[in-house]
């Protein structure tokens, strides 16, 4: 998978966080974003767990989790935040779950990073790119490998150091200020 | 368990029969209901794919299974029949599912048949009473030796004699009108 | 299947029992006997397992379990005594365990059953008659099914009454010596 | 972990393989040691089970599998190559297997690894140091996320260029030649 930026989260609410969250709020910590419906079997069996070990295995300075329901069917039901918290309340989800922004046939998160369905697992590097999108059953052996390449990683120069143009984040680089 | 005739069920709607059903339409037939709420871990993780594990292996017309959906929290997101619909849908839950009926703090079928919570198994002989009554996690050894144990039992001859009042059900025998 | 005596067993040497056991020192109870090969990965992971669930699962006295070593390939390595005690002990198999009896191509237990490979699973009911036999998985719905069927049996009036030939077993009756 | 060369392989016989293994051959690939015992019940169930999902997952030019067998007991069962021979074939062990060498209480290799017991699972990176050793059961989460960060990593300088002593590995260093 080549560098790219992880899209910015569109979200139009969230629970289990104090404040909304994105992409460049988790600079410097690895990112594991599970999608996610409280209706689709796969997700409740394997996704979701599977997240919850992620949370509880690596240190959460270091890799942090987070949830998002990308309601695409049965709106009616699952699609309300009292429906989500319900679920997350039962199933002990307690990372940050944002339920991603209703617009036109699929979610617009769930658009921006041409999901194919849900459990979706997205894996995004210190400095904000994504670097691992896997739609199914993703094994534990194969996540574990690519959060492990990515915690031996050095953060790259360009993001931290004077040359990188002020502000670049996953939502692009703004022309600099002329001096 | 002493014989006692299983309560009535107190459903408010069905999905997946036809028309309403009752203790009394399964005589002659083990009766399984398996008690569950769509938000209880339990109940997806365990309970539900047992059902369908015990309607897959036995013959039909020896043993049904039945669902009741046993609401007795989260009533505004797992409450309406669209609720149970999709559960049902998404979850491939193919026998009939009943919607316990709203009755104060709990259900009200739950109620009469004293249940601790969901999910639970019941096990109805073909005589209507109520053999078998598990909360929590009922295993497969456990579940299938009830079952093959009434499976081995004949019919007892008040059930099915010329003998028998009319009109008995698992509520009881009324006193016939005097002709 | 129908009602046939099971064979009696023909075993060179036991482990976890004082004394040689047969199909008639189980009169009265139900007998599962678990055939298996140490080095069958099958066995170690489902069918020994299996058994040991059913020897915890139903009261010693009314269901008795027993293993058998039906060794038809690897002789040199799994067919010893040594190396059957040893497997027991680490896998804390502590229901008595017969060496089937070597004897030509097969041993002799597995041949008089017909058996078709390890795991096999048996179940003998009160009067000796063998009434299930499984090649393979077995799972526990089922028999739990066949051994809570077999509960539910009252023993025959000829095997326990007065009226019955002496010295009955599994072979049938002899003709009592003139008096 | 600190940085330790891992210690030479000890071993008395090998299958699988045409020739001796020892650590010195895996320079450039991830080397996973599984050290089992064919009796050990979480050899069987979890620790081979896991070398050979390993096996599978990984390109094998990046990471080798290997098993060790480590017996510690019940040697006159399980301490012959004939009863490795027919434990491989059973279950299926395509990697290269080696026979600790006996050597007092524990095996050589046991001992020189300081391992509490089996399974136990060694990584060892690419310039032959070890880098984790797990006793018990490792989570493939865990497992995965130590290779991941090996195979992110460079090889050392150190190991390669003119400044180490050349060809220095877990066995020793040999004289360089004069220049």
């Amino acid at each position: 998978m080549n560098l790219r930026p992880a899209p910015p989260l569109q979200v139009s609410d969230w629970i289990n966080t104090p404040q909304p969250l994105d992409i460049g709020d988790f600079r410097g910590r690895i990112l594991v974003i599970e999608a996610f419906q409280m209706l689709c079997p796969g997700c409740v069996a394997h996704g979701l767990p599977q997240a919850q070990r992620i949370a509880q295995f690596f240190p959460a300075e270091q890799v942090a989790v987070i949830g998002l329901h990308t309601v695409f069917e049965h709106h009616e039901v699952q699609g309300t935040r009292a429906a989500l918290e319900a679920f997350a309340h039962e199933y002990r989800l307690s990372f940050p779950l944002g339920i991603d922004r209703q617009d036109g046939r699929l979610p617009a998160t769930m658009s921006a990073y041409q999901m194919q369905g849900t459990p979706t697992l997205i894996v995004v590097d210190r400095d904000g790119m994504r670097r691992y999108q896997k739609f199914g059953q993703a094994d534990d052996l194969a996540v574990g490998s690519i959060i492990g390449t990515l915690l031996g990683e050095p953060r790259r120069a360009s993001q931290s150091g004077a040359a990188a143009p002020a502000g670049c984040d996953s939502n692009g680089c703004p022309v600099p200020a002329a001096s």
